[in-house]
């Protein structure tokens, strides 16, 4: 019997690049690790209704004021001026966000996925609910690129690595052609029997710490702590983890 | 005593990611190890004159008329119609190339050349000179960055190697906060013991290897075994390696 031609899985290591992938015949999973991509996974985890992801603070306000949400987003590690909360998962407990609508805004995390918006589909992705956007993909069969946030278009670890930890698992199942995914899995297979540590020299590590954030960061790097699978759907991410 | 500032050292994963860094204050390092920079240091250290880097076929046969210039450069692993010579280091021995000036083309190398135009200063990088990129970084002590070539600007695994070995042999005379640094110094450690096995998963080692050039790869692959230091002066590349 001849096998079936698997489809191709891609990494893209910043927003910088998106344009030399083909998007639009492709699931695109948005990683943005530390922290949109844990967070908005958590929220929906914690039965949120939809995380709407939004590119400024101005916007979040007024898309806010709309429709009576949740309005959250950082700048610079503080939240922004005009918002009520912040990017950090431990502030979307079950008893605060159930039932409720969470618009967010963050640096890279919400940019990318407006970039993308052209994709067949788009999911997010982060250590939290790894084994539910691993799942999802196998299931699919469809093209997969794995679209990582980074920082201000700078390449990050965090990010990497995520995508690392997904193609080790899944890649059996897909055509990997790609350096950038060849690079990712290196590095996750490197570091994946201590991430908190192999993450303590990264740039985003130092500038979190600086903020008394190592409880989070040791948060968005736990697996599937937080198993929903948001997926964007008129401009809203839902959970689909129900589905699969 | 206070200790003075270290130079910043940073890695440019690739040149759509260029515009993000101050290349007019750096020496900038153009990275192409299958095959640009790794033959134009070879030409230089078996006595060529100068090579001099073009963007198209076109140009490199223009220049090569006018110069009386041996015209060199390939598409897709193909010597380019219209030209004499392509991007192997084992077409310019010594007995050829001495006293001569080259007039090269490449897919990618050329091309990050004429970005980093602005540059401070702008040297050549592959592991056949490894030694001397060092040496001359750390005897120059200004802000330094990497510039990988990539591939049609995807990030590719050779030249992060090289990056990561530069960053480790020479990152305690410099500032490095970068994950694109951190990402390659650890490629480099987990494979500087057998970079040849480590490259064979890559997407360029395979399209060589197509071709039959294995033998390249190794020799891309070897440090020192050209030891000049290509310099950019008046848009041709000469060996300044005697300088230092």
């Amino acid at each position: 019997m001849i096998q079936p031609l698997k489809p191709r899985l891609e990494v893209c290591p910043s927003p910088a690049a998106l344009h030399l992938y083909d998007v639009s015949s492709s699931i695109v999973v948005i990683i943005d690790v530390l922290r949109a991509t844990s967070t908005i996974c958590t929220a929906l985890f914690n039965g949120a209704d939809r995380v709407i992801p939004v590119a400024s603070v101005e916007e979040c306000i007024r898309i806010g004021h709309e429709m009576h949400a949740i309005t959250a987003g950082e700048r610079d590690g503080q939240i922004a001026a005009g918002l009520q909360y912040g990017n950090s998962p431990y502030e979307y407990p079950r008893e605060f966000v159930e039932g409720k609508t969470l618009v967010l805004t963050t640096t890279n995390g919400t940019r990318l996925l407006d970039m993308a918006s052209g994709a067949a589909q788009i999911i997010t992705g982060s250590f939290p609910n790894l084994s539910q956007v691993c799942n999802y993909l196998i299931q699919q069969a469809q093209p997969v690129i794995l679209g990582c946030a980074a920082w201000k278009d700078r390449i990050n670890l965090e990010d990497m690595l995520f995508a690392g930890a997904v193609i080790n698992r899944i890649k059996e199942s897909f055509e990997v052609n790609c350096d950038a995914a060849l690079i990712a899995e290196t590095l996750y297979l490197e570091a994946q029997h201590d991430l908190f540590s192999a993450l303590k020299k990264a740039v985003h590590y130092q500038r979190l710490a600086r903020y008394g954030l190592e409880k989070d960061i040791r948060y968005c790097l736990t697996p599937d702590i937080a198993p929903s699978l948001p997926f964007l759907k008129d401009k809203a991410l839902i959970n689909k983890s129900t589905d699969c």
